[in-house]
């Protein structure tokens, strides 16, 4: 049985994306569940991830870390390629957009960190997290105008871009970031998903608990 | 004819890897340079590239923004798969290297911009920089020892993970990086390729000129 080892779920944004697809697609595993940022987290993490971060996978010997080369693994070992679009160019925008995600939107993960039981309040990012939001808005419109007609997500079905954006929703929702009406919409297909409301329960339940997401160590 | 649309050869670190790649395996692509940073950057940037980076891909009508995910598309439109290594577990650790790249090394990359002109200098990084390279040359080390029988790259014969890594390279050089024998063999490797010796002169040629590298936008 592959084993995911994760971070604190409801803080760790870059566990939710593999153990998201494996979930969605039905993939059994076992997960580890570490909490970022403390000192069993620093004396455990060595023995299971060369990078030092969660995600990482450990499947029969072979260890993958990294959110999305996790899940380009699982799309081919387990998946039989359906974690992305089936067409070429479809696919290519696919994988634009969750590379987009993969590396950038610093301001965004920086000032906002996934916080999945966080309240909407009055702080707010500044222009720059801004500017990430509305750039992730235009993005959401145009794929999902494009593949309007193939389903609800991003690209059609649920998919690898839909487990990278997973956490900028949580994000969203956490901290009352105002919406357009396609991104609401997204919002809604993605937490009616029963494995994404399985995450957000488990990190309900999880003990309080506030790292400093200066330190989070993620990839 | 596909086109490329990239950096100033001297500075964009991006722009070389799906240059690098598409160039070695012989794919034909027109290409444009644009210089980072200036007024006409600005200007123009947005008509080629939906995320206002380099390097993006025109193929056909279809527009690929990001480093990682026009080497995958090219991987798959051009290379029949060559552009990874062939076994399901080789290929999910090549991919997990060239998505820490993709993702990390931030002390490196912004402390160390690639200027592949540059020439050795008492400069070095802080402490991060440096875990940054340590952590390269560990992965380095590890990968090369694993795949040594077939080939001098980081996962044997010249592939997408060694284009992720190749402006690392140039780095190393330019800023005189003290080098375990491993990463040694490996800079040989890499620079010894016609295509790379291609985009070093080519570089050397660009008149001169110093964008403000804090403000680069590469993706």
């Amino acid at each position: 049985m592959p084993l995911l080892v994760i971070g604190n779920k409801n803080y760790s944004s870059w566990s939710l994306r593999p153990w998201l697809l494996l979930r969605h697609f039905g993939v059994a595993f076992d997960e580890l569940r570490l909490n970022l940022d403390t000192p069993e987290f620093h004396a455990e993490i060595g023995r299971w991830s060369p990078t030092r971060t969660v995600p990482v996978l450990h499947d029969d010997g072979l260890v993958v870390p990294d959110s999305l080369a996790i899940c380009e693994y699982a799309n081919e070992r387990w998946l039989d390629g359906r974690g992305w679009p089936a067409d070429l160019r479809a696919r290519a925008k696919a994988r634009a957009a969750a590379a987009e995600m993969h590396s950038g939107f610093r301001a965004l993960r920086t000032q906002m960190p996934m916080n999945c039981r966080r309240q909407p309040d009055a702080y707010r990012g500044d222009e720059n997290a801004q500017a990430d939001i509305d750039r992730i808005q235009q993005l959401w419109r145009e794929l999902r105008a494009e593949f309007a007609a193939d389903g609800d997500f991003l690209c059609g079905g649920f998919g690898i871009v839909d487990a990278m954006f997973a956490p900028v929703v949580m994000r969203f929702l956490g901290y009352g970031v105002a919406l357009d009406d396609n991104a609401h919409r997204y919002v809604e297909a993605i937490t009616a998903l029963p494995a994404v409301r399985e995450w957000r329960a488990a990190a309900a339940a999880e003990p309080e608990y506030l790292p400093d997401t200066d330190k989070l160590v993620q990839a």
